[in-house]
């Protein structure tokens, strides 16, 4: 399967605008909220999960008979609603990408979690097929290896952020290059910027996240 | 000096409600456009910093006319308007507590930058005095140490997430407990929540951070 849209629980006003519209045609699961959220968008989620805890008999309703899979399964005390989702998602779909949407705004502590899972041996191997799109933020995930970005026409700015220890980040054709420098704990290099179409990168351990964004 | 709050750039709208009016008598600095929205509020800020750049002249001159003290420094390349202004405020006034608001929404690799900055060296030994705040969240920073957090009554849920590595994380007396686990690289432990109004928890490396948090 081609490409999988997630849609999790944030906040609705920090989606794309026009998310659920444009993107009626594609093939999504909901994880929770965001279960519902699609139905009543009037799309049919091939994947409902979560535990529908906070939702009412007729939500649960509306969801169960508008879904072609449902799973109810509680997410593990140490799990989010995310990665119970990804989870089934990489398993039972092998997605060539897997973008999620409802992952920003509101609780930090949700985001966070939602940036820092790919860093776990579980989702490690998939984490280059993950993709977090926002309103206003595209954020992706790399392993070492040399890589050529393309610019998102409506992003201006290019962030490169290690999530963990990295060693020998070279940017070569950004406003801003680096000739190889090693960073032994987190760091947001913010406002980068390309200066064509396309920005190349290199590093050589540890695992390294690209925002590109807008104001 | 006791508190200090610094307001940055960030979308208004994640702001603390009534903020500007709730904390009008406060010692205040502003950086960039946060010292034209404390001036704009009424507030004449010990502190205005930052480039500028984004500003009109005539609302320059508004900041400068209104501004106890104005440092017209431009941002090195590697660092953000917040690393910045908490350069000068920790050194010129030697706050017990900063907080800093503005800080969230909108671009993440604000955000993380704001969020991963006390991990660098300059800034490592001041971390525990620094706080972010924003309309759904309170952040705060830990060295290695045992500590007894306080429940803020208008917040729901508590999370402990490790920015690096950290070692024997107890938590003692949360809904979630933990017994003393390691963790070689950032996570988010998201969700748990507080039994009464304290919470007891301890590590021996690393930084962690935590988070106070509303839906």
């Amino acid at each position: 399967m081609k490409e999988f849209n997630l849609l999790v629980g944030g906040p609705v006003m920090q989606l794309p605008t026009d998310l659920l519209t444009t993107k009626k045609a594609a093939c999504w699961g909901g994880a929770d909220r965001g279960a519902l959220r699609l139905v009543k968008a009037g799309i049919t989620p091939q994947l409902a999960i979560g535990d529908f805890d906070s939702s009412t008999a007729a939500e649960r309703e509306l969801i169960f008979k508008n879904s072609q899979r449902v799973e109810t399964a509680k997410a593990e005390k140490d799990d989010t609603d995310t990665e119970l989702a990804v989870r089934v998602i990489l398993r039972d779909y092998r997605p060539d990408q897997l973008k999620i949407y409802g992952a920003t705004g509101g609780r930090i502590d949700h985001l966070l979690a939602n940036l820092f899972f790919i860093l776990q041996p579980e989702f490690y191997p998939a984490l280059d097929r993950i993709t977090l799109i926002d309103r206003q933020n595209n954020i992706s995930f790399f392993k070492p290896g040399t890589y050529l970005l393309q610019k998102q026409p409506d992003k201006k700015y290019l962030a490169f952020v290690p999530l963990t220890k990295v060693t020998q980040l070279v940017l070569y054709d950004e406003k801003y290059r680096l000739a190889g420098k090693d960073f032994s704990q987190p760091i947001s290099l913010a406002s980068n910027e390309f200066v064509g179409t396309t920005a190349k990168f290199s590093f050589t351990s540890g695992v390294v996240c690209v925002i590109q964004s807008s104001d």
